[in-house]
């Protein structure tokens, strides 16, 4: 389930309500349609995304979180507090600093 | 961070404090030295693991979680509550009940 990190990405940018995919892919930013429309029907496929079809000319189609896909904004969101507060422990160990280059 | 399932797993085995490469793998079950080994080193260079090495005969290894490995068990406890609670939704929305299988 996290494995892919546009799973969490397309969670998180639909957080806040029913989207379409042109929005949300301006919301995300940097995904291409493709990548879009397989992760779409990935998370419909499991059950965390739910797709609303408009009759209308021309068609309009929607996406929403279930109550799984809504849950599963708290791991989420739980990630990104500890990615915004270990980020640069974890880019330190990786690359070290200037004056300090990483060890091993 | 999350890409790897073993580093959540590793990491989530090393919740109650030190404990040696042996230990974890007993306690882990189904990963290999190898992968385990990757794992551990992976994880120390990214800082969320620290290593010590005691100067005995055989020489003992300890491996431990730093500040930024134990807060990620927050995330990562996030995410075994929504597994606990949403596995059966996500199965039944891949393949369906045996009354009804899944559609699309």
């Amino acid at each position: 389930m996290f494995g892919n990190t546009w799973t969490m990405v397309v969670v998180y940018a639909l957080r806040e309500g029913p989207s379409r995919p042109g929005l949300l892919r301006a919301a995300i930013g940097g995904i291409s349609q493709k990548v879009l429309t397989e992760t779409l029907r990935r998370l419909e496929g499991d059950g965390l995304v739910s797709r609303r079809r408009y009759a209308e000319a021309p068609p309009r189609v929607e996406y929403e979180l279930t109550e799984a896909g809504r849950d599963l904004l708290v791991p989420i969101e739980a990630l990104g507090e500890w990615t915004d507060r270990h980020a640069d422990t974890v880019l330190t160990a990786r690359y070290g600093t200037d004056d300090q280059p990483a060890s091993g």
